[in-house]
């Protein structure tokens, strides 16, 4: 039955550094093609990151990361402020692949503060630090999603059915996710869960990528269409929820994908525990509430063409496309971060993960 | 903006007794073509039941029962025995279109009836008996549906919101439908209502159906995902909810499409009121409460295949795809009839209106 190439074989990005070339799992192949691209110069970095063949905050921090480093290793240069320059020219470039990603220009700069930071130090020897820095900024993603994967993993138990929303996995990670680390971190250890994942309409991030590489992970995985989770919930098969985030306010509110509030409000009418997977990273203290988050609106086209093989509904009607909406702090029963469990109050429990 | 043929300037069903043909609007053309289909034997007939190019309780049983009247009026003979063999092998055929559909059957009983009560009368009378029965039988739904529509639109005010799941319009029925009948009756009133309607996965009715017959006839409306209702509540912009209904139990729990329980918990969330709307028909006695229902199961490919271009999930995976859900009387606001509006207690209220 399943005949797909098993994720956690592949790496949702990495670095090749003998032949100096970022590796990234092409994810607007999947789920029908299991593609690994090899990239080795700007201009297919830029576009794999624009076309989102690598997406998710954590991974295209990672892949942006490698992504210069593979390029600032091919400047031809021993001068110093020659090979700032073009870094730099670099980092600009491939920073406009993706202009609302945060955690691009997050990478980049970090990057760039190993070229700053070393001017005492050859080229050469940059290019060396660079290497450790890209390095470096992987292992630490993988240690963040394993420690969310432990404390969640200590929320449920062997047998359980867990529902989750969107992808906050391996595929938007370097390795384990967010809300599916728990889960593949559980596969391991030998536990054995169900997972239903909703679909997530309009870009099917669940139906496509979460799909995937649970299934492609041996892992019981069941598609629900987005309109089901009630009736799954209903049936008994759900004992946790288990969803990532883009944002969370100082307040606990939680900003992710259209969608995951509606199964908040579910998950909350039939007792089922809510559980939010957020690096500390993606805590926002500066945001007091969810209703301070402009939530971006997308096309129509996502809704009514993408996908199909001629449009669904009839042309001109309107269509309202939220990316994101906010599930409010009532309705989550934990985040789960790699500093530890935090539960309510929020405001209160928020800033004390700060403060240690 | 708005290039629809109006869909109330077509029937859905409509008899033609002068050609002797029975005509429709071909609904899986929807909504990107609008094309009638005049049906004059019953090959035609049985195939466009089948292919669900007529589909929605109602419309399939005034479709049968004109186009039974339009096969028999074609039997050659003056025999009454001979020609109630005929309708007999008529009816077997047309009943075998789709097994599954209550309306079916009861619509070619009640056109039976006619043709096993008149055996004093002569054939040609008969035929004539048929076309008035089948013609009745179109008038009564329509004024079913037009009561409905009269008491949903006691419950709203000029200006609302209303958010629907599926299709229970006009095209479901002959002319007005029944969630969606006191918005067509309000706009026949001048009333402006902003309907929101989900789109419905995996059979999209609400994307393709819905929104095709509300955008045609001119209301404001807007199709949204089906995990963006409890976004479009919180925004404040839906006053009610209206959908319709495959069985009410005697308890007042609410068989109907899948989806339907999930908004029904998310409109009690948001203090929204919840209206189920019910021909008398659709409830049955029998039955006493929704547990008693059996869920109808659909395929896979409905939900990763059907629609797309390429598949949107891995080969091989499991999908839970039902056809229907329940929602629990507790969350129904009220339910609307074309005998009255009814409130909770629904085990009482119910039996009353089949008592008076």
């Amino acid at each position: 039955m399943n005949n797909c190439a098993n994720i956690m074989n592949y790496e949702t990005v990495a670095f090749d550094e003998e032949k100096n070339a970022l590796l990234i799992i092409d994810q607007t192949q999947l789920p029908n093609k299991t593609v690994v691209l090899r990239l080795t110069n700007e201009k297919d970095i830029w576009e794999a990151i624009y076309l989102l063949k690598v997406r998710g905050a954590p991974a295209i921090g990672v892949a942006a990361a490698i992504g210069i480093c593979v390029c600032a290793y091919t400047i031809q240069t021993d001068n110093y402020e020659t090979f700032y320059v073009q870094f730099k020219k670099l980092k600009d470039y491939l920073g406009s692949s993706r202009p609302t990603a945060v955690n691009l220009f997050w990478a980049l700069d970090r990057m760039e503060q190993v070229v700053v930071k070393n001017k005492e130090c050859t080229v050469p020897h940059i290019k060396k630090l660079l290497q450790n820095e890209a390095k470096k900024m992987k292992e630490e993603d993988i240690a963040v999603c394993r420690s969310i994967g432990e404390y969640g993993l200590s929320l449920i138990a062997d047998g359980d059915g867990i529902l989750t929303h969107c992808n906050a996995g391996q595929l938007a990670t370097a390795k384990y996710g967010t809300a599916l680390a728990p889960i593949h971190l559980g596969r391991e250890k030998g536990y054995n869960f169900k997972v239903f994942t909703d679909e997530t309409r309009p870009l099917l991030q669940g139906a496509r990528l979460s799909a995937y590489e649970l299934f492609s992970n041996g892992i019981d995985t069941t598609v629900i269409c987005d309109n089901t989770a009630a009736q799954v919930m209903k049936n008994g098969w759900v004992q946790a929820v288990f969803v990532g985030c883009d944002r969370v306010a100082a307040n606990g509110d939680v900003c992710n994908k259209i969608g995951t509030s509606q199964v908040a409000i579910l998950a909350k009418y039939y007792n089922i525990p809510f559980y939010v997977c957020a690096p500390a990273s993606t805590i926002d203290m500066n945001t007091k509430t969810g209703s301070d988050i402009v939530i971006e609106q997308r096309p129509a086209h996502e809704v009514t063409e993408m996908w199909y093989k001629e449009p669904v509904s009839p042309a001109g009607v309107k269509v309202y496309n939220p990316a994101f909406d906010v599930s409010d702090n009532s309705l989550i029963s934990a985040i789960v971060t790699e500093r530890g469990i935090i539960r309510a109050p929020y405001g209160e429990s928020l800033k004390k993960i700060f403060a240690s």
